[in-house]
Formats: structure tokens, C-alpha cells, sequence
């Protein structure tokens, strides 16, 4: 494998600014620090003599990535023998379900999970960066990432998860506040470990019965949440919240006019569904893609169509503002138009007791989208398309490929939910959320969004009345979504006109820019309606504080002073 | 936590029939074998006197499940001191990110390692059951799945974890033929447990830049092995093989209508899809969804209809039978039609230089469906929209939201492939690919494929005739479907009428309710047409031997003679 460039001195880089990682292993010192004594041993036994082999050692090609297994008690010398794993000279078909793949099946998993404990370590350590950024010419030219038609050695493919993770943006620093998905969640990881491994598929209960039966239970626990009496309604998980949405549009279309299903929008009246000017581009995008068209997205008098679908957002992407919930439902029910919550982000808040009044009315809705992988912090992805009416996901969207959902097997078919899907094959994405759940309790779920809400409170007060700092809105957020420019000296004091408009539109780009440079933390901006751009602060990772807060502040101030 | 019934004795029921476990991990025993003496050691080390809490240990509330990590060298005693992590007073918040939470993450992590590298060897071993079943009623009742108020100990999260594990499918196991998408692979494995770490998501190369920059060469590489000049082209990586078929469809339409996009179906022609009756069910669902109508899919004359889009199917799901794709593609050429190959299952078979000429005419499509995580082996999920054309996703599918997709980023945002795609956040399914790719190179895709297709035909050769078997189709398979009816002695000698077909309609349901109620093997059936229920075998396992293939037929044979 040829390494180039800013490759070519791996532990060199790893020892620099902003990092500070040294040739043994993060956790090695931590599990040192931890466990008294048998740290030391869990390393030496783990890396021989506490060295491990890093990314330059490989250049050489004449030098084997020995991994060294040897027994190093600190005091009393023992007998175990050393064990060599040389995977220098190994392949992939050396793993299961090779003929004796176990132990090098077994060697390779370890090392594979050191290197990702290596990252989750530097992922919570503040002296690390966030992102070690690279433009994408430099890091297509300086590591050769070719496909070839010869295998690569297991060697190369630690040293290649390594550099990937290195160059990788680390979503669950407390720094890094860039989307609205952020942190990353312990339990949440191990389930998804968990599910890889199971590698299946939610179409059956045939092939995946206990992930079934856990989205079976917690669709019925967010329906509950949602205040539906006994929970009851249907739902299903989705990949993302754009595809959550496009189901909502879907069957609002079918609830009305079932015939679209076979005769498409061509039988059917021209239809209008509305929506605010700052929901999520999903809802125009779901429209395009099912023949609605963008121009059936409006707020407008709708002489000639009929409007059918009502999206209210419960938690904007860019202010995190509510749409008034109970007074569109109220109109909804007059109209008996179909009522969709798009609640993606806001709906984490139902678990809070203190926060959940913002959400009050979305009871009422006939169909409720709440990614559990954004304010509730469980990994990508995760997102349910809640529904209040049973029955119509499935009459919607079957098929009946009985090759697939054979009518003749000996369990409830209730319980096999592909035909609800416009997937066919779909991800087990419900075990991490259910883990996590069962790990924190609802009430532990309700701690860590209040907390991120009020640190969001908290940079809101810091900055409000801060010298350089002007809010894009008036008033408290609603959410953790803090919206604000920061004005250099040098513009600081101009009149409001154009050329100041101008030039604080590139403020915000330039400071990003140096942020992702220095590598230090990352917010997102962007412009909206007739505002420039701006810097929109997000907080859903439990793992931030007031320093990083704090951090965050101060180090726009920094990179953004001279400008 | 609760565990009841069936649950109640957890150790006595791993070491029972078809399960070759005992209370010492699998791993450890083959530790001890392949590493000469300090498997011993390891195991000792991770599990005291290599006894391991077994879940009915939990039941007893004073009793702690705590792991004894102790230095156990066999001959020599050292001077290590005994760690006791005891989950069963820990909680999820002693977890990272918590103050001090390193250690007590990395034995908690090193503990679900530690119960999925059990699951991976079970998965290997013929000897263990590849479903333990029980009806969705048993396994609710058996144990409390329920979410609480309260959270619950991390020794709870470990035990569910292996209950989940323990009730799961192994879609891995040699035997297990139940699914297109079948195996577990290592390489793909430990690059997903990555991809979940990285916690990350698609959609601008600024939070994914080494993922979007693989995702870009391993399109242009699949577009390469397509045909397509230079790898020249667009493509997308999507949730799954209906989503990519429903993504041909939605471009198609827009390419030959694009004001489609703003002003609806209602703006166009009504248009027409032809798609064989044997192509996945994908191609109406997608036609329902996108107001074109299940019914705008047929094969008909189109009197008043615009014909603008043709399926192919490279590999139908149930005979795995390959469309004449060279003859689609003249006629498709003459009408200007587009041409869609949903070669879903089929697209594996362009690795092999023996098998790939199946495929020959795909280059003349304009989009492919190609699904990695069938004859490939990548977990799933991992799915490629192949498009000839650049530019076209892009146009059909963008919104400009520029809260995402900031114009003033300083990079390349041609590298942003967000607003190419209907989701908004999209699951990175991109580095499980690359990386077995990276590993096994071509030429290993390319063997392990050819093995599934030479024991598909060892089972064909094998039961076309043989006393009991029928073939559905005749002539050789294909693909690795073979389609085959056992038939039972009570019915082997009738006359082919309707109290025959009416009789063997019900042989295949019953022999995979007794299949899956011994948990040794898993075989998918369905009819087809007038062909009542009949067993589909499909191979895309490397896992699986002529052995393997051996135990199904004597297995079917086993389960259905008294029928």
C-alpha cells in the first residue's frame, strides 16, 4: 500500500497539535489510570511491550506488523508464551469461515476494536480535534484508496481503518456542534455493534423476531408518548426523516383518494399540501418524487385544488422553532385535511416533562415524524414515521409479493412488516434506540435533553448582550437551536446597509473555514430569507459543558477578530 | 429485570441439542487451541477461573454478576491484582462521556466483544441451531422487553444483549439459505463496526470526507465493471434495492419530463413502465408511490400512453432468470426509452469473468440497480444506484437547501452528494464495500462467487433426478436459484391433477415450520403463477460446502417423509 504526502509520518502527525496521542494506545493509559495495575498487563499483553506498531512502521516493507502477545506481569515473570500474529502475511481468507479462521478471527476483531477505542478516547478528549481536515485532491492523491483486482493483507486493512478513522470528523466530540445528530452514545454503539453482527433484515419475523418485536414495542411506547390513547396506530422505521415524510405525503394521498395506488395522479384531483417557509426540504423533495410536483407545496388560496396535507414542523432545522400545533389541528379537523407533525427534531423534547408543552397538539396529528438519532442521541440512522390510523401504511404500500410474505406461515403475520415498507430490505435500526431506552430509562432520556437545553440557555445568555455578537432572532430559542453573527472590529460599528449585509456574509464561511483548519470545533452557518449568513448552534450531545460553551465562544472571537 | 418461562434456565438451554455451548466462552476454548497456552491466559484474564456469569446468575438479585479480571498464569502466580467490575451497579451515565468513564466503557465495550465473538463462532458452527424459534406470544411473554421510567444496569444491557443474540437468526451460517442476502463477513463486519463508531452521515463531504471520497471511487470503479466508458457516470448509494429501483424510476420520468418535478403528474403525458412478471415487486411499489399508479406498469400496446421506462431484470428474486438484456436494449435504443436493469441480485455476477457475459447489455442501460449485500456478501445494508448520465440526480432531485449545502463552502462541493439523493441524512453503507473490495480485491469476489454457482450446480445435479424431487423449470439454473418440490411419498406416485397440487401446495409450508422448529437449516418456498409452494435455494454464502448442500436435501427428506 503506498502512503504519500502528509501520509508519510503517521505518529509524527498523531503527536502534533491538537492531538495528543503518542505510540501506545489511548486507552492503554486509561486502563492504567483505571484498573491499578492490571492495565499495564492488559497493554503489555495486548501490545507486547507497550509498544504499538503505528502506521510508518508498515511503509517498510521488509518490516512485519507483528502483533505481540505476550504476558508482561510487572513483578513475578511467568511462564505464558509469546504469541506472533503476523498479519503482514494474512489475508481475508484467513478468517472465518476458514478452516481454523477463529484465531485469527479472534486477533483480527481485537485489533480491530483497539483501534476503535482508540478513537472513542479521543472522540470525549478535548485536546483533540475535532477534524483533521484536508482538502479532497489532497487526500485522494495522498493515500492510494484504488480498488484492485489482487487482495490486500489484513495488515492493510488495520492500517486502513486507522488512517480512515483518522481523517474522519469526530461527530461525538463535545466540539462539535455542526448538525443537529451529534454525540455518540455508549450503549447506542454496542447495539449497533450488536446489529452488524446479527446482519439482518426487518422484513420478517421469520428472519429477525426479537427486532421485530422490539419496533413492535417501541412504536407502541412513542405512540404513547405522543398521548394516543393506549398507544394505539402504526408506524414504521425509515431511513431518515426525508424518506419518514415522503411516507407521511403518501398515505395522506392514499387515505383520500385510494385509487392513486393503481391509477396515479392522473385519476385524481390536483392537490395541494401546505407547508411553512421554513420546514424541512424534504416535504417539496417527498412532493417532486410522488408526482405532486413543488409547485403542489404552497401557502396559498387553493381555488381548483384540493388541499390534503398539512405539514407542521415541530422543531425547524435552522431557528428550532414550533409551528402553533394545536391551532392548525383545529383547522385541520375543520377541513378534515391530514395533519402531519414533522417533529424530526423537536420530537425528543415529548420525553422531557419540563419541554414537552411545546409539542402539545401533536396528539392530534394523523401522522407524527421523530428521529430518535437527533435530540435523543442514538447513532445514525434512526427515524420513525409515527401513524395514528392503523391499517393504512400496510393497504398503502403491499404488494403481496407472496414470494416474499407467504400467506401459509405457521406464526401471526401481523407481525411481518416488509409490506408496509416502501423498501423492500430494511435496516435493523430499531436495537440501539430500544437499548439505549432500556439503558437510561425514559427519565434518563428527559436528563440529557434538559441539560442540552439548558446549555443552550446558557450560551443564549452569554451572548445575547455580548460586544460582537447579534441574535438573528428576538427572544428566548425554543429549542437548542442558537442563531446569531458575530461581527468583527471592522464592522462592528458600521450603519446597517448593504456594504455592512456584504460583508458579514462572509464572515461566517471564513470563520468555518479556519475552524475546520485548526480543527478545533465545528458549527454549522448558513444564510435564510433576507438574513445573511449566520451561525446556527445546536446542542444534542450529553457530552458537552459550559466550557465547551464557553470554548466555542471565545474561539469564534479568535478566528474572527482580524476580519 | 424480569425473565420468565423458557428464559428461566439459560445455561441448561445453551448446552442443549443443537447448541454446543458451555458456560466457558466459545472463543475461549478456541483460543486455547490456536494460541498455545495463552488462550488460557486471556481467558482466565477476561473471566477469572474461566467461569463465566451465565444470565440465569442475574436472577438472583444478591448476586453480583462481576467480572473477575485477574492475572492467571498458569504456572507461575504474579503479583496482578483482581479487578472486579461489577455491572450490576453501574449505569449507563458511568459510561463515557461521563468524568472517569474511560474504564469502565472499555471493559463494558470489551464485555460486548466479548458476546459477539460468541455469536460469530456459533454462527460458524454447524453444530448450533440457526434459529432457536419460538412464536412472537412465547417470546413476549418469556421476557420483559418492556421500556421503563427507570434505567436499567449495564449488567441488564449485557445479559439482553445476549438474549437478543440467542433468539436471533444466523443469517451467517452455513446452513441458513433463507434470504438473497446470506454469510458474514468478516472484513465487512469490522468495517461496519467502524462506520457505526464514525457515527457520521453522507451528506457533505465536510462531516464524511473520507466516506463520500470512497463512496466516489467505488461508483466509478462498479461503473467501470458495468462497462461504461472510463466509469463515467453518476450513481448513489441507497437504502436498499426498491429505493435504488424507485430512484431509476423517478429519473427516468424526469429526464423525459422534467417539469414533472415542479408541476406533478398532473403536467404530463400518462405514462407507461414495462416491466417482465417476474421482475421484484420494487417497480410498482415505486409506480404507486410516484403518482405514476401500479396500473402505468404492464406490458401492453400504449395506445395514448408514453412508454418511458423499461425494466430489465438481471436475476429475478425467485428463478434468478436473466431478462434479454442485449435485445431490451436495441428496442429501448429505437424508441428512446429508458432502460433500467435492476440487476439487484444479478449485478454480484460482474466480478466473474465466467458468469459475467449474463450481464452482457447492461452497459447499454441507462441506470443499474446493483445490491453489494446479496451475491456479494456485504452486510447490509448496501445498495448502488448506477445512472450513465451525470448530472441527472443532481437536477431531478435537489431542493438548493442552503442550510445544508452552504455555496460558499471552501472545498469542491461537487463532492457534496446531498441534494443528490431523496433522503436527507443517508447512512454511510459505502466502507463496508471498499473495504472487503480493498481486502479480497476483485479476483476474491470473483472466487467466492463462483463457488456459490458451482454448488448451485451440485444441487442441481444432485435432485433433478433423484427419487422425491421435482425441478420447477427446466434446464440449468441461471444463478444459484434452484427451484425445486420435494415430494413426500403419499403423494410421489399420484397423477398430476388438482388433489396433487392441492397436496403438495401444503408439503413445503410444513417441512419449514418443522425446519425451523429444529433450527438446523432455513429454506425460503413460495408458489409462483400457477406453480404451487415450491423451495427456492439460493447460495450467496462462502460459508457454505457441498456438505452443506448434502444436509439440506437429507433434511428435507428427513422432515418430509411422513408427509
Amino acid at each position: 500500500m503506498a502512503s504519500l504526502g502528509f501520509f508519510s509520518n503517521e505518529s509524527a502527525q498523531r503527536s502534533g497539535a491538537g492531538d495528543n496521542s503518542t505510540a501506545a494506545p489511548a486507552w492503554c493509559q486509561i486502563a492504567q489510570k483505571f484498573t491499578g495495575g492490571i492495565g499495564t498487563k492488559l497493554c503489555a499483553f495486548l501490545y507486547g511491550d507497550g509498544q504499538r506498531p503505528t502506521e510508518n512502521v508498515v511503509k517498510e516493507e521488509t518490516t512485519s506488523l507483528a502483533t505481540n502477545r505476550s504476558c508482561a506481569c510487572s513483578k513475578t515473570p511467568c511462564a505464558c508464551q509469546k504469541v506472533q500474529t503476523n498479519f503482514s502475511v494474512l489475508h481475508a481468507t484467513d478468517l472465518l469461515p476458514a478452516c481454523d479462521g477463529e484465531g485469527v478471527t479472534f486477533t483480527f476483531l481485537e485489533q480491530v476494536l483497539d483501534i476503535l477505542l482508540d478513537y472513542i478516547l479521543k472522540t470525549f478528549d478535548r485536546s483533540t480535534k475535532v477534524i483533521d481536515f484536508h482538502y479532497p485532491d489532497e487526500l485522494l492523491e495522498g493515500f492510494n484508496w484504488m480498488l484492485d483486482e489482487q487482495p490486500n493483507t489484513l495488515e492493510d486493512i488495520l492500517v486502513t481503518c486507522r488512517t480512515t478513522l483518522k481523517y474522519a470528523v469526530k461527530t461525538g466530540h463535545p466540539r462539535y456542534f455542526n448538525q443537529l445528530s451529534t454525540g455518540l452514545d455508549m450503549v447506542g454503539l454496542a447495539a449497533d455493534w450488536l446489529t452488524s453482527t446479527a446482519n439482518t433484515n426487518m422484513f420478517t419475523y421469520e428472519i429477525a423476531p426479537v427486532f421485530v418485536l422490539l419496533e413492535y414495542i417501541t412504536l407502541k411506547k412513542m405512540r404513547e408518548m405522543i398521548g394516543w390513547p393506549g398507544g394505539c396506530g402504526d408506524g414504521i422505521f425509515s431511513p431518515g426523516g426525508a424518506i419518514s415524510n415522503m411516507y407521511a405525503l403518501l398515505i395522506a394521498r392514499y387515505k383520500l383518494f385510494p385509487e392513486v395506488k393503481e391509477k396515479g395522479m392522473a385519476a385524481i384531483p390536483k392537490l395541494i399540501a401546505f407547508t411553512s417557509e421554513h420546514s424541512h426540504f424534504s416535504i417539496k423533495k417527498a412532493a417532486a418524487a410522488l408526482g405532486i410536483g413543488t409547485d403542489g407545496v404552497v401557502l396559498i388560496k387553493c381555488d381548483g385544488f384540493v388541499p390534503f396535507f398539512v405539514n407542521a414542523t415541530a422543531g425547524t432545522t435552522v431557528y428550532g422553532a414550533f409551528d402553533p400545533l394545536v391551532a392548525i389541528a383545529d383547522i385541520c379537523n375543520k377541513y378534515k385535511i391530514w395533519m402531519h407533525v414533522d417533529a424530526a427534531w423537536g420530537g425528543g423534547l415529548l420525553m422531557s416533562r419540563k419541554h414537552r408543552w411545546k409539542l402539545n397538539g401533536t396528539d392530534r396529528g394523523n401522522s407524527v415524524t421523530w428521529n430518535p438519532h437527533k435530540m435523543m442521541g442514538v447513532p445514525l440512522q434512526c427515524s420513525a414515521l409515527l401513524v395514528r390510523e392503523e391499517g393504512l401504511l400496510q393497504n398503502c404500500n403491499q404488494m403481496n409479493a407472496c414470494y416474499l410474505f407467504q400467506p401459509d406461515k405457521q406464526y401471526d403475520l401481523s407481525y411481518d412488516t416488509g409490506d408496509k415498507a416502501l423498501q423492500c430490505g430494511r435496516h435493523v435500526d430499531i436495537f440501539k434506540l430500544w437499548l439505549m431506552w432500556r439503558a437510561k430509562g425514559t427519565m434518563g432520556f428527559e436528563a440529557q435533553i434538559d441539560k442540552c437545553l439548558e446549555l443552550s440557555d446558557y450560551l443564549y445568555n452569554k451572548i445575547r448582550n455580548r460586544e460582537g455578537f447579534e441574535m438573528v432572532l428576538d427572544g428566548r430559542p425554543q429549542h437548542t437551536n442558537v442563531c446569531f453573527w458575530y461581527l468583527p472590529h471592522s464592522i462592528r460599528h458600521l450603519p446597517d446597509n448593504e456594504e455592512r449585509r456584504s460583508l458579514l456574509m462572509k464572515v461566517a464561511p471564513q470563520i468555518k473555514t479556519r475552524m475546520m483548519s485548526f480543527g478545533t470545533t465545528m458549527v454549522s452557518y448558513q444564510p435564510q430569507g433576507d438574513k445573511v449568513n449566520f451561525f446556527r448552534m445546536v446542542i444534542s450531545n450529553p457530552a458537552a459543558t459550559q466550557e465547551d460553551i464557553d470554548f466555542l465562544i471565545e474561539e469564534i472571537e479568535r478566528l474572527g477578530q482580524d476580519l
